[in-house]
């Protein structure tokens, strides 16, 4: 498995369409081969901060996302609404087996 | 939905034990009643840093599994085992809808 926790920090007037973009993103991304999780998270101490959780099958999986037309519209729609750029943090899978 | 993101830090020596007493307690949580994630991360960064991503459909499914007899045994062996208090980071759940 690979997987990323991305903490995303947006601008007071992005949150809403910060969202939107990424709700997109999260249901094209569910349907891609390999794909484990995509959950999109909003912490309720700071409404402008997101945490992606993305669950993938493989580092190649992972990869392939970062190729998709989805990924590429998010992140050229969110890219202006980012308060700070984001951060992928790696982290190694150990359960579910 | 109710998220938790439990950060662990645990002793250098407890890295083992910590990864065995997390799994049965994986094991036993993913059955209830409720539960949607209960995902166990280690950072490759720190092995000492565990993260458990834990989700239940309602607050009372939450609430219910800190009355199991598998938390309450994890919590008792894990005790002993960390560096620091365990840290919980409550989220808001926006997709999977």
């Amino acid at each position: 498995m690979h997987v990323t926790l991305v903490h995303v920090y947006v601008l007071p007037q992005s949150i809403a369409g910060f969202i939107e973009a990424t709700q997109e993103n999260h249901e094209a991304s569910i349907k891609e081969a390999g794909n484990v999780r995509f959950d999109v998270l909003q912490d309720p101490e700071d409404p402008h901060h997101f945490m992606l959780y993305e669950v993938y099958r493989s580092p190649e999986h992972a990869s392939h996302h970062k190729t998709t037309d989805h990924y590429a519209r998010w992140r050229l729609r969110v890219e202006e609404m980012m308060a700070k750029p984001r951060q992928g943090i790696p982290m190694d899978w150990l359960f579910p087996a």
